[in-house]
């Protein structure tokens, strides 16, 4: 990760800066658990135990360090994709990971709104990092339709399209587990190839 | 349809002025087609050739007459409902009232967002009327999986779930038709019983 930024416009930290930064983003995340979206930034220096000056240098605004959270978040959920692009049941690999990311979409959210709060349209500034999402997604797609346990006709914009629904959904309507899992695995049979119908 | 009403609560009304009421819902739908949620009650009354004491008896505040036109749609779908119960291929008319629903799904949500505006909780007026949808959709599936064409391990939280992260999903990302058809033709395949995986 030596020399990656938060955002693919941002020029490169040195090692030092990314570190105190993944600290203060670590530290957000512990914060924002506990209080929310209303957590302030003074308490995230505290928790991170670096000064005030030290997160203002990183992240200008509140919305700034709300937007470099999910990010960071993608990026993890991105590298979970890349370990299972290595996976031998490549069926399996897919439709685990975006089980991973209905499981994300809930927290992602409370961001994502935090955001729309502050009049912030975050999806520009996450353009970049959606489509390394979108591209994670597609490498998994394909491996599992070259291994035939998904079907040759299943496009992108379907994926897209109904991963984005259910993910609203077990938000909004505070899915349980249960009803999660079942809900998954019938979507993920209609992405199966059949012999017979 | 005499004698019915547009709410279980309401008393039954005189077929004249169950007429008017229709009337007024079918003008409310034209002028609401043009204007949007900024429908005056005036215009609704000019559309259905009635005055405006006339549309304020049957409907004392706009958000009633809202109330009443998300019903009437609801019932005109109940009747699909019906009609399709006699369907000979029991399948495809659970997935043509299914597919149906998320077409509704769209204008319904626009009157539903008003209703959420005018601080009035939509959904409590509207549970007779869901209860009423959901019996139908029940029907519709048990008649589906009797005739071997849906699987019989699917379930009606399921059902729902999915149908409504459809609806939400189509409505919020302004799915184009040819999107909704082949995302609904995935989540279908996946309610049909499977020969082999």
């Amino acid at each position: 990760m030596e020399g990656t930024t938060m955002s693919g416009d941002a020029k490169p930290l040195r090692a030092d800066a990314r570190r105190n930064q993944v600290r203060v983003l670590e530290a957000a995340e512990v914060v924002l658990a506990r209080d929310g979206l209303s957590a302030s930034m003074r308490a995230i220096a505290q928790q991170a135990g670096v000064g005030l000056g030290t997160i203002y240098r990183h992240f200008p605004t509140q919305e700034a360090l709300y937007q470099a959270i999910i990010i960071e978040r993608m990026r993890r959920l991105i590298a979970e994709a890349d370990a299972l692009g290595a996976s031998d049941d490549p069926g399996a690999a897919f439709f685990l990971f975006l089980t991973r990311i209905v499981d994300n979409a809930k927290q992602k959210k409370a961001l994502a709104d935090g955001l729309a709060d502050a009049g912030v349209d975050h999806k520009t500034g996450l353009s970049g990092i959606r489509r390394e999402m979108r591209d994670a997604i597609r490498a998994l797609l394909t491996r599992a339709q070259r291994s035939g346990t998904v079907r040759d006709d299943l496009d992108m914009p379907e994926v897209l399209a109904l991963l984005s629904a259910v993910c609203m959904a077990a938000e909004r309507n505070q899915w349980s587990a249960g009803l999660q899992s079942s809900a998954l695995a019938l979507l993920f049979d209609g992405f199966r190839p059949h012999r017979e119908r």
